[in-house]
């Protein structure tokens, strides 16, 4: 007897049959007597549809309106899901994020949730209640509707299981877990039973789409165990854990992360003097374009190289803010690069093990693939290198790593 | 400077081009200076849309979640009105039911409104804003969403504008206006000016299916000004008063009303013994089968004929049911007959006139039409024929009593 908070995407409830689908799922975990709340997305083309329908009469919506029409997507589905469940014969509630209610700050489009009442949905589990729960809303301190943005309600799950103390949230997505890498990149890619939060934020963030970071970091925050698994196949998926310090046996590295949406941006001979990195930044910033890497090298005659990366579809805007700033600065020249990829190993394992990086590096040489920059944080190592090598990068440290099924076997 | 609450119907906010002229509208009525509060249907087709998905899920769809579903109809319209008028420039505010709060009765999809917080829209339009509300749905006392069936959002119009005590509710239609009968059955069928709510009632129930009955109902109660007019055709449309008796000057009749949706049936020798009536109709309103008009005869042997017409629609389930009732109270016979038509005239002038119902019996007589039954109120006589007769019934009626452009001409 547990209680579970079950969140199911826009594919899992895309169409009726699917939506049937999920109930029956439901219903396996009510017959075994686990309390069940479900938590859904808009049915998949629907978000899309009320968006090309707010982008047809105004250029830039309201985003207050824009929360208004968007959040009709999910209260459509846990209309039809309740009715689902019922068709099953279960007791079953549905709620708007109004409703329950799910209190979040006043940013429209990207509210923040900063508190849950679940006076109702305890009720209604005592009483024997599947409840179902609009994904992405909740409403702000004077009843305005908001969303939480896209992705939003994988941090619905998250919050509602932290708020009720439930022993898992679970996400279904069309993966069965979380792997060692892309399986469509490299053909022995394998699930990982667990991974820790840690190593789950930097896999989201380094282009695991699986999950939004946001919820990763929420359910780290309030210790939700998450569980990542396949809303169309049977499996345990992938279990995401709080770090246990006594388990010696983790593997160095869980991963391998890619993105190829990457453009590298360099200022050449930048006179070295304070609050440089500001001054090419700053306009950066205020454009809303976010920098991933940034690395500043200090060049012989006291003038500097500041290399930064953003995301490809910024690039030519950030080119262009970039060649104002180099000559307000009086730096030689700008050079930029939008065909370059980044490519992480992530482990929570190699803050005890020594030389790691170094077993990448020796990898990627030998391959005779160029590291054009290098950053590292606490849990990954993250090279960039010509968007050309990305496939062979990732399956050559997939291998170095040992993270395939026959990897061992083949070494 | 005026209050007025315009209520806009599914044709009217159909497309993203009506909403935008819908939104010209109410601009002019804000640059004369006027205080404006819009409520909308959902866009047409799309309650249609939303009732077809809840049929593949459930054959009797949960009446709780049906209002979750339905509810988010007129709250795409809100949006997408509220960023039309943004667009104008206009300040402009959203509410659904709930959010308003338009408190109702727990009854699921056919909800009463008991109370409207009117406190956070005359804020808005104190604070120079127009108020967008969702039309035809509000919340329970414990915040579940509830609809208050097909229509209800003139009744929404009608509740806000007693609450907000708006100078005029204004119901923008495809029509421009209440007419004397039916344009298309009487060619020289003329708008009115001015209707009585009591007038209105009697039209609207037989079938000129302009406004819902119980949106006029609550106009009356709270003598809310009612305007009828058209969305697309500049016009005064028909104002539907409280009745003035200083207004001597009415038309003895203001207009013919008709209806081709009925059915008769008749028990042939019934027993006159007390209570036969309710042995008769009773299992006919257990059925939840509407009975329009009842007549009852007395025979010559101690039995009794009772006739009465009902939808047609309910016709064979109510010749099943009258079947059997004849049996138990062993009358001689069941006779039905679904191919008759109702037709009434309708005037608060009658009232004060003798011989109205003879001219219209005499105008029938003239074109040999049979009139099979006859009911009459204080405001309106109504008779049954063949269906056959229906348009040439309607035709010399609104020329005996001079309703048409021409007919005081050509008479």
């Amino acid at each position: 007897m547990a209680l579970y908070v079950q969140k199911y995407g826009g594919t899992s409830v895309g169409t009726i049959e699917r939506i049937q689908a999920v109930a029956e799922k439901v219903k396996k975990f009510r017959d075994q007597g686990h309390e069940i709340v479900v938590t859904v997305s808009a049915m998949s083309g629907e978000t899309n549809r009320l968006i090309a329908l707010a982008s047809e009469m105004q250029d830039v919506p309201s985003p207050r309106e824009m929360d208004v029409l968007l959040s009709t997507g999910e209260q459509v589905t846990i209309a039809l899901m309740s009715m689902a469940l019922e068709n099953l014969g279960l007791k079953v509630k549905s709620y708007t994020g109004s409703q329950v209610r799910i209190l979040t700050d006043n940013v429209h489009m990207k509210a923040r949730i900063e508190d849950i009442d679940v006076a109702k949905i305890r009720a209604d589990l005592d009483d024997g209640s599947v409840v179902v729960v609009a994904g992405f809303q909740g409403a702000d301190k004077d009843g305005n509707i908001t969303t939480l943005g896209r992705g939003g309600s994988d941090t619905t799950g998250v919050a509602l299981a932290a708020a009720l103390k439930a022993d898992e949230c679970q996400i279904y997505t069309d993966v069965d877990g979380v792997y060692t890498t892309d399986p469509r990149v490299v053909e022995g890619a394998q699930r990982l039973e667990e991974i820790t939060f840690e190593e789950m934020l930097e896999m989201a963030s380094l282009g695991s789409k699986i999950l939004q970071i946001r919820s990763v970091e929420f359910a780290g925050k309030y210790k939700v165990p998450l569980r990542v698994l396949s809303s169309f196949e049977e499996g345990p998926g992938t279990l995401i854990t709080i770090e246990d310090d006594e388990n010696v046996e983790k593997p160095v590295i869980s991963g391998i992360a890619f993105n190829r949406d990457e453009a590298k941006l360099t200022v050449m001979g930048v006179p070295d003097i304070p609050g440089v990195a500001s001054k090419i930044l700053g306009p950066i910033s205020e454009a809303n374009i976010e920098v991933d890497m940034i690395l500043q090298n200090i060049a012989e005659d006291q003038t500097t190289d500041f290399t930064f990366t953003v995301h490809r579809n910024d690039f030519d805007k950030a080119h262009q803010i970039l060649t104002r700033t180099s000559q307000l600065l009086k730096a030689r020249e700008v050079k930029g690069d939008n065909k370059i990829a980044k490519v992480s190993i992530v482990g929570v394992g190699m803050r005890s093990h020594a030389g790691v990086a170094t077993k990448m590096f020796d990898a990627l040489a030998d391959e005779n693939i160029n590291i054009q920059m290098i950053s590292t944080s606490e849990i990954k190592v993250s090279v960039v290198m010509a968007e050309k090598y990305l496939e062979l990068a990732v399956r050559s440290l997939h291998s170095a790593f040992e993270l395939g099924r026959n990897d061992s076997i083949s070494e």
